[in-house]
């Protein structure tokens, strides 16, 4: 099918484009009976919001979502749930430059290729204001998981050379960063003022983590936990790499090792990141995510229009020195709606066994 | 869906357990007219068969496949195509004593808790001879691909600590590794009668190439191109990494380092991989996969039986030292079938522009 | 996945309720560089809209269309189309009675029994309101295939027991019945007339046909061109049968009279509705629908309330006195869905035969 | 997708010619723990098996099924089902003629245009010996609904003009027209006879009722529980009309005729075909499906070969009289892979209000 849409039981289609009158999706697949709201999407909203401290881009965006269908009285009636979300701060005319150019290290060029014609203004549909509809749709799988006890965290757990370790979970709502020790956020500052100041941007990695999921998540033998976990990683804008577990540190490690062990008391470690044969065991599922530095930026750079003529271009617009620091709640809600997604595939065919791991 | 199936258009479906009496599949979506028969498959096959070197495991499969549909006189007909390959030397008897037992590392445990119940022999289903079918089905892909020129090509890129640079893409199907330095195959060799001796096993990292892709495959927003093969990479076995490109290293990049700048002669770089907003941008596509090591080793360990009593495992069976030196053909099929899934979706809406890129 | 899309490749998937804020959907691989704007979808959905005759229902809605996305200076740009169609002249009240009883006929019973909960208001999301997205998404389709000359056409050809021969499909937009027979409409206007006196209803006949249809339509084994559009046809409120070609009739018909002989003229006959092996063959394709009659009367009927109680009951609201009526273009845009779905596919794996037929 | 899968949940993707080496398929998503053998797909393609009795073709097919995958000891496994029936008695000699010709009312010509290119050796893909996976998976899903006591029955309701009533469904199985009618086997004697020996055919309408259905199954709006009955019974080769309950007949009904009115002890009448809404409302389910005369006749009719030159045809090979009367089998088939496939769907979303309805 048409690449729009993600997920089979818990299906979320988006739509909408940078400068266009709105973005918005259909969530297909919610259970009936649960309580929803906007307050419940609004908040993940407001986390991923720009403009919101100076770290990020100064678009100031509300991201006001509306629930358009799909609830009465407050509650899911298990029918679609249609989404908005109104653009109202964009400049377009910012944008009337690369018209006709290619920004390097976007989408500029390939959408020119693939569709012969495009909506540049922004980056129209390939610009991460997308990710508002992930968000949205994320955070109503969120509710429904959250009635099981499951949650999902995210935090930056590097940028640039700075490689920041989970102390306390509590402590990444509270600063703007998402950074989970609270000792380096000045280090940050730092880091990123410079950044602003010198017109340039860095990397990140992101690191998510599902707590209390019940064993038994995830299809054999293409649907995958794992698997679908890395297509929904890697769809979000800027993604570069995904790990699960320790990931790529796995190759130089022995079997004897890297083999999670099990006792009478549970595994003795969980270097498989919760999730063996692409099934979810029990333990905590463990991402980690690769955002490449904005490719927007002050610095000018060498690029061709679309007669080929070589351009030099100096990115205007507003842009995040680091994208990786607001895709937080992206990755939660990724890793929410496959989650979610698995759940009622998991009720599906083997419900029997999956009802003894539910209270 | 169900989980045994890949692709939206060029649609991989499988079945078959390690011991049972034949794996096989289904390949829909195959154009018609296209020369195919057996011999194409085979070779790919025979490049992933166990037991042709001291390298890898020494059960004996000849993995011959058949066509059982979709030819005819030796050409597609544009029917599905159905593909057997028969199990041949399987020992069961070496699993009796897993019955009960949940081998660290391996799906044992969560088949068991997924399903409520498991056919343990070789692993059933989550065993890694599932893969032949895999292979099968992206030697038809590569043999429409190579009607455009495309190619695709993996290769040995770590072992341990090994590190290897790719000198020479012909090199690689003249060593039992799939190596791409010929002088590093006597390091190779030690390390893995090293890791035979002491009955343990190490990981891997599996690069691989897509050549001559033209531009514009690749579904936007979700269906990305390397969103597709973040999940086709990910859904193969021991996998717990994929990167696109530079990966997990744009981490520490800056922006001004790493967007792959443009001038009248193309791009001065690849940082990005050859995708670009999801986009195949005409460069080569270039994914790096961590594979774990072997969870099957002969060094002891513990776990627990399925009423939950710790034991002690010492794996007999016959495995692989490194599971990543045979899934390079399994890593060129997957990225094979994406790239042709997306190639005939690219035809489906956008076959005005995409022809100007096809001979 | 979940029910609330249609198609593979062209991809509607809708959302909204009858007295909800907004019904609307997204389209999915609409080709790009194709002109589209409002008014294209608003002729079909004027076409649809209740309360523009004494015909039809006396709820009065604008159902005035607006594309969020998807387009950019007037032209497709390849990516989704998010539509949106605001409810207005609802009146709830006239519902809070029906909150906890049954309509006969009505799926009120069935969405309890299916979701436990149910948005009673005008039916909720098994309201016919909901066919507006299918119009809005059909009228698309119809603007692609148009550019091929491609032309869906339908009309009443029975309600109750007058029958309507196609005399001059150019009559039936210019008149309230869709009615393709122009000295048959006093009739039908007396019977109308009769039905809404006596709070009764009555079913009806559809009939649709496909102008300049491509021969290759269609794809075995399951996904056959007829398959599809019964499953398009049947999916639509009220619709209770669905033929093809000579549908019913060929039970009692001999084999040397149903098969079409061809000649180098072409077919001498069309008894297959143009469809042969579920592949279009270049003929009209031709179907028959049967929409029963409309189950909300004003003549007191037995039900039960959500408790088990038998209760009278005496629908209010406003209806149709026949809901095949207003049918036409719903119809019709179901054909032009599958239709469209069918050619991108096609396109897909046969795109070098396909464009042999294609001007 | 490609066209050969049915079912999101259970799964069903076949493949194989008429005269190839096998047809088979795969059945994906069916529950763990199920016994299951060959013996219970056995017996319904002795059923459906050619040449059993002097009424229909007398290719004589023994159709012996073997389950490739997917049980262990005699239980599914909850992973993918491969299947496989050989072909023996083909013989293609009697196709060389319509090498280059178009039978009339065959997929002869359709195929052409679609593929290019066909395996015209008994019909190839569009022969209905690929029929035999469907009643092998619908049998695997009939073992499924039996646990909750769903029976599927179907029958032959008319043939010709010879209008068939239910008087006893447990005589369908004791002759071989699946007549439910013991005192009108001599007529249909009778009437075969005669077609045999004028060398014709005649169509035939059969009915399917599934029994003791739970409220509940079937996917507003688009994936209807009778949208997708419709689907798949317009799959079957040589269909040509469905209906859902009274089907054609509601055009001329009255909506207070029509409606099916309820009390405290039920519905009072089941004119809807146990289908409200698209969902099933607990009555049995009832549907009516029309089968074409077989085209391929003894009787000299006229035709074009690939060249467009007018020739003559007299289909030699051997045929059914009568298509509709083998059909009865797979009719239920299709009826009991939808049922299945819904069923999970409902246990997808709704598990807890679905469980209510279940023992």
């Amino acid at each position: 099918m048409a690449g729009n849409s993600i997920g089979q039981f818990f299906r979320v289609t988006s739509f909408g484009e940078s400068h266009g009158v709105a973005l918005g999706g259909v969530i297909d697949g919610m259970p009936p009976g649960i309580f929803l709201d906007e307050t419940d999407i609004q908040h993940d909203l407001n986390r991923r919001r720009p403009g919101k401290s100076r770290y990020t881009t100064q678009r100031r965006e509300l991201d006001i979502v509306e629930i358009l269908s799909g609830t009465f009285k407050g509650l899911t009636t298990g029918t679609s749930i249609g989404l908005i979300i109104k653009n109202t701060d964009f400049r377009s005319q910012d944008y009337n430059e690369i018209q006709h150019v290619y920004r390097p290290g976007h989408a500029d060029y390939t959408y020119d290729c693939k569709y012969g014609y495009r909506d540049y203004r922004g980056g129209g549909r390939s610009s991460a204001r997308e990710t508002t509809v992930r968000v949205a749709a994320g955070a109503i799988a969120k509710k429904y998981l959250s009635k099981y006890g499951v949650e999902v965290r995210g935090f930056l757990s590097q940028i640039g050379d700075i490689c920041l370790e989970l102390k306390d979970l509590d402590e990444i709502e509270k600063n703007d960063f998402f950074c989970p020790d609270i000792n380096r956020l000045e280090e940050l500052d730092v880091l990123i003022r410079k950044l602003k100041k010198s017109g340039d941007s860095l990397g990140a990695k992101i690191t998510v983590i599902a707590k209390n999921v019940p064993p038994g998540l995830g299809e054999p033998v293409f649907d995958r936990l794992d698997a679908d976990l890395a297509h929904a990683f890697m769809s979000i804008n800027a993604v570069k790499g995904v790990e699960i577990g320790d990931g790529f540190s796995v190759i130089s490690k022995y079997g004897s090792e890297n083999r999670d062990e099990i006792t009478s008391k549970g595994f003795m470690s969980n270097h498989a990141g919760g999730i063996l044969g692409g099934i979810s065991s029990g333990q905590d599922i463990i991402a980690h995510i690769a955002f490449k530095p904005t490719s927007s930026i002050r610095i000018p750079g060498r690029t061709i229009n679309n007669v080929g003529k070589l351009v030099e271009i100096v990115t205007k617009g507003r842009h995040d020195p680091c994208v990786g620091i607001r895709a937080v709640p992206i990755v939660e809600a990724m890793m929410a709606i496959v989650l979610m997604d698995h759940w009622l595939r998991q009720q599906a065919q083997c419900i029997d066994v999956f009802q003894k791991y539910l209270k």
